[in-house]
């Protein structure tokens, strides 16, 4: 497949402009802002390139989109695709960042942070053993390149690791792996639950009381998708300490706004969707791999399965 | 070596006592207080297992003296030692406790832990992206099995690890390994300083002005002693920026007394010594096994260069 016309559209664009035109790619290149986003662009081009639009274009005008995020739901999420336009997502370091992101707060919690900070301010010298994080159990959601790579890194601490997956399938790096049914008989062991699942029809709530009420004193962390969580029954079982706390990067609407019920309870850390950020040297490298890929019809490792949404 | 006759001397006396008895070790074993400790007991005794004892004894009436910590500057800091008599320390899982202790400092500093948590007291939605391990320099001093366990778990995210030893001498997971001498001209480029040192007469006050005002915005973390650190030159280090922050886990004095500078300044982190703690259960083990050795006449992996103070 031959891709001479390509929209860039995103707040990346002055920087990958610069990257894009070092790897002198003999390609008609439009950078624009959504604002200049057209259908009449669309017809144009052969391929699209952006994290989103706020508003759904006919994407069938293009042969190929290519997302410079790893979640693909802006295009697939209750929406129809056209099959004949290929879809791509952007993979590169986001497994190391999220596990670095999920092992700090991992870490903050089993070395005890906010108990000796508290007691610095005290003045008080009160001696507490940290845990090791071999002592602990953690299920993660999602066992794709992100949920295996976070599973990796805890397991290399000699963590207990267990896996949820569509299939159940066993992988690597993890203990064993369930489906979202059987998983719920050891859910009362675990001591951390971190979501890695891309946001579909399938994973939409699915945090919600029927996995909170199994739970005791949990740490739960998501770096998936905000709206696989009920955000009534994640503060309900804050309540009720069945989640002792949670690290939330991603929510269902964000910006999060400045009413939002989640900034003021103390039992919640918020980061403003950072915990997989695409840093334009990646996407860049990233874009001009699938490019050739593409043009020479070779295996595309990170193309969508539009049915399945990831 | 026959050791028949053996004193404990600890606060973790009574678990330790459960512990032992499981061996079915056929010794005569007291287990005292401080207060009941005396010349008598130890002219009584073949061997005593203590961290410290607050009054120095003659420990040569025993033949042998077990250090229940990791480090034995109570024994051979500023202090004759009897040659003939055996002293060994207790090496367990420190080197992984002591690893993920610095790594959650490490990783809440990449992680903007502060500045996330600050935002949130703002409700203020800002993202900024974290740096990852790979991004940082660290430089261990000492790579003994601490330190170098230390430099196993960072260097495994891709982290660029130096260390410092007093030979110099290359080492497994260390880029490189300089002397005191020659690594002074690396400090400029470095982001975080991990000691690990022991406190002998050479580590005293080792961390001084010399070392701080080759640094620009580092961390510091103290995993080692209090006394290899000049207290006055760290606030000074600090006030000046060349340390923009310092976890301290050890002090000169301990517990860290109520009047203390370092409690009030903003960029010190204090725990109160328990990155390496021993627990009872790996303190039993690594006692049983060093008794073993030395009734058996086995190499003594643990045994105290009393010269060279570890």
């Amino acid at each position: 497949m031959n891709i001479n016309k390509i929209i860039f559209v995103s707040p990346l664009n002055h920087e990958m402009k610069q990257l894009v035109e070092k790897h002198s790619l003999k390609k008609e290149i439009r950078f624009l802002t959504e604002e200049e986003l057209s259908d009449e662009q669309l017809e144009w081009a052969d391929a699209l390139v952006t994290f989103k639009t706020s508003i759904p274009y006919d994407y069938s005008k293009v042969k190929w989109v290519h997302s410079l995020g790893a979640g693909v739901d802006n295009f697939t999420y209750k929406k129809e695709w056209n099959s004949d336009v290929i879809l791509t997502r952007t993979i590169t370091s986001f497994g190391q960042r999220i596990s670095e992101y999920c092992l700090s707060y991992l870490l903050k919690d089993l070395q005890y942070h906010d108990q000796f900070q508290d007691q610095k301010q005290k003045k008080h010298w009160q001696p507490a053993t940290p845990k090791m994080l071999k002592e602990a159990k953690v299920m993660i959601y999602g066992t794709g390149a992100i949920g295996l790579k976070v599973a990796e890194v805890l397991s290399s601490f000699g963590m207990e690791v267990y896996g949820v997956s569509l299939s159940g399938k066993k992988k690597e790096f993890f203990q064993d792996v369930y489906t979202m049914d059987s998983h719920l008989q050891l859910l009362p062991e675990i001591d951390y639950l971190i979501n890695t699942l891309p946001l579909t029809e399938e994973t939409e709530t699915i945090f919600n009381e029927t996995i909170f009420e199994k739970l005791s004193q949990v740490g739960f962390i998501n770096v998936g998708r905000g709206e696989s969580v009920s955000e009534r029954d994640l503060l309900q079982a804050l309540n009720q300490e069945q989640v002792r706390f949670a690290v939330l990067d991603v929510f269902t609407d964000e910006p999060l706004s400045e009413d939002h019920a989640f900034w003021q309870h103390p039992n919640i850390s918020i980061t403003p969707h950072i915990s997989a950020v695409t840093t334009a040297e990646e996407a860049v490298e990233c874009f001009v791999d699938t490019l050739r890929k593409i043009e020479g019809e070779e295996e595309l490792k990170n193309r969508v399965d539009v049915r399945r949404g990831y």
